[in-house]
């Protein structure tokens, strides 16, 4: 299905990290070749690469990229570096929890290895790394996968699906999480609409969902965020699919900012309402959805578009990432193990023990 | 307050009309003159004047500007003009309910100097239309002041207001329907807040209602409509005043596509959410908000942002101008002849006629 990549490793250990470049969609298709950990961090950090399951396989490979640095030949003197720079990866971006997760993921396999082959060449922990990087790449394509087969049954034939935000291809490695039980459907037989809400700020909706679900050959409307409500009002949409870049304990998710608008209109119309997200989004440590931190961006992002002012100077901007949808609000949860009803913290465990 | 002009009569009986345009608004302040009924549609159509009122006065001028073309001089002929060309200036924009209002008035009351006047001269029917037309100016600058004095009490000191689309000084001849509670409040001396949706597609809030509230000293936070959900959730918004463009018998109100979305997160959040309208604005034949027209605009607004293509060709696009907020989700409407609370055909009939 998925015609382009996301996000690539180019070449051996000493290689580099190719990303499509989402900031430039959908006028310009380019990639762009990171060789350095600051190089990825400002591509994460100016949303050339995003979506949580990507940021994290992408942190995986920045790891790799800390790695080509490592001037030492002392394993010891390596390690340090990696976790130095694992750390300095981390500060990227809050919200989304798949960074964290990469990033410790990859620290301990370096730690991991140095203790095991404490005579080991650099090399071959520079090969151990890559080939971690590229096992969170590819169970992130298997992943997707599977939410894709356990969500499809969600996607009414028919009927309309509503979708904000990209949780397609462009925010994975594979397939996508929100999108992948779309993209199911369609492989299926299935008829159907999409409507993408344009997402502002930054218009992930209209640049990179609608541009995906085009490609694809999916009957896909862009709306307004703003025109929602009326959408469901007059019977429209029959399930919203969106994605999530932090879930707690309790099921309460974060995602793109509106989400949690949206769930409000969908229980209003009782329109079901799903999130579709990786074991990796998952962050049990926390109890609910107020300790989740929200990344505040800049104001210039509300207050011009492309270089063009929308607003008068002075005017002061309030510009959250992201919001928390509480967990009542959420129909299921859907998994890459299985699909989270009227999500518990009793029964998210269940599924991610499963 | 206003320290600009909306709109206004230049010259005598063969003046023009001369109009902020608002399409410029905020990176350049110009004015745009209208001499003939065909610019004055086009104006209308392609929003340099906008806002339900500031639409009812500009057509009333409108019907000035039809005489300009009167070459007959028998009244009889001139008459027939009049409202062929008040007829095609009705086809301008469908749903405010206050340009239909307006070009009535001015048929009636050129079929009515006509009668009465069977001998008068094509100037002095000329004089009675202007005179009518600037009455009607007028009357909504008081009509704005009355509505301002009636709303102040709903502005909480100290607390923060949500506000969507323009209904201000800008949408108006005086200071605003919404807004003019807001200015009220300020001259009142009390401190308090305003939350700006921007407004998509057209982006009047960003543009229109961020510059009047910032260009009067006003404390004014700009957002993306998405964020509204959660600002109130985070306990930001005490009120949301928005304004209205037509409203039905029994208090359902059309007004720019968002103010429903917004009406339902409000109730969510048990925020009181008035609509701010004159009375020019009911359209009692109308049983329900079921019919009213809603304009459907043109889909290069959606799939465009400030002339910037934000998304691929082909993309299929929704773009309803209005939506109806149902009466149960408003707390009041507030007019100039009075407050409706909880509105039902009976209240608002009842303090229409009052």
């Amino acid at each position: 299905m998925k015609n382009f990549t996301t996000l690539q490793w180019k070449g051996g250990i000493d290689g580099c990290l190719e990303l499509t470049d989402q900031r430039k969609l959908p006028a310009q298709f380019i990639t762009i070749q990171c060789k350095t950990p600051d190089e990825l961090f400002d591509a994460i950090k100016t949303l050339a690469v995003r979506g949580a399951p990507a940021i994290g396989v992408a942190e995986g490979f920045g790891v790799c990229l800390a790695a080509r640095q490592i001037k030492s030949s002392k394993l010891s003197d390596a390690v340090k570096l990696i976790e130095e720079k694992a750390d300095y990866l981390s500060k990227s971006r809050p919200t989304a929890v798949n960074l964290f997760w990469a990033l410790e993921r990859m620290k301990k396999t370096a730690c991991g290895f140095a203790v095991k082959n404490p005579n080991a060449a650099i090399d071959d922990l520079k090969q151990r790394l890559l080939a971690e990087a590229q096992k969170i790449y590819d169970e992130d394509v298997q992943m997707c996968h599977n939410i894709g087969i356990n969500g499809e049954k969600f996607v009414p034939a028919g009927g309309a699906v509503l979708t904000h935000c990209n949780a397609g291809a462009l925010a994975t490695a594979g397939d996508g999480t929100a999108l992948a039980p779309v993209f199911e459907a369609q492989r299926k037989g299935k008829k159907f609409k999409v409507y993408v809400d344009e997402t502002r700020p930054v218009l992930q909706g209209a640049r990179l969902t609608a541009w995906e679900l085009h490609q694809a050959g999916i009957d896909v409307t862009l709306i307004c965020d703003n025109m929602a409500g009326v959408l469901m009002k007059e019977g429209k949409v029959n399930a919203v699919f969106v994605g999530a870049d932090r879930i707690a304990a309790n099921g309460d998710a974060a995602n793109k900012i509106g989400t949690y608008s949206l769930s409000i209109l969908a229980k209003e119309h009782k329109i079901p309402f799903y999130v579709a997200a990786p074991s990796s989004t998952f962050d049990l440590k926390l109890k609910d959805g107020s300790q989740i931190p929200i990344e505040q961006r800049e104001p210039h992002e509300v207050l011009n578009f492309m270089n063009i002012k929308t607003a008068p100077e002075g005017v002061k901007v309030y510009n959250p990432a992201f919001d928390v949808t509480p967990a009542k609000n959420i129909t299921a949860i859907i998994t890459e193990k299985g699909i989270v009803q009227c999500p518990t913290e009793e029964k998210i465990k269940k599924t991610l023990n499963s």
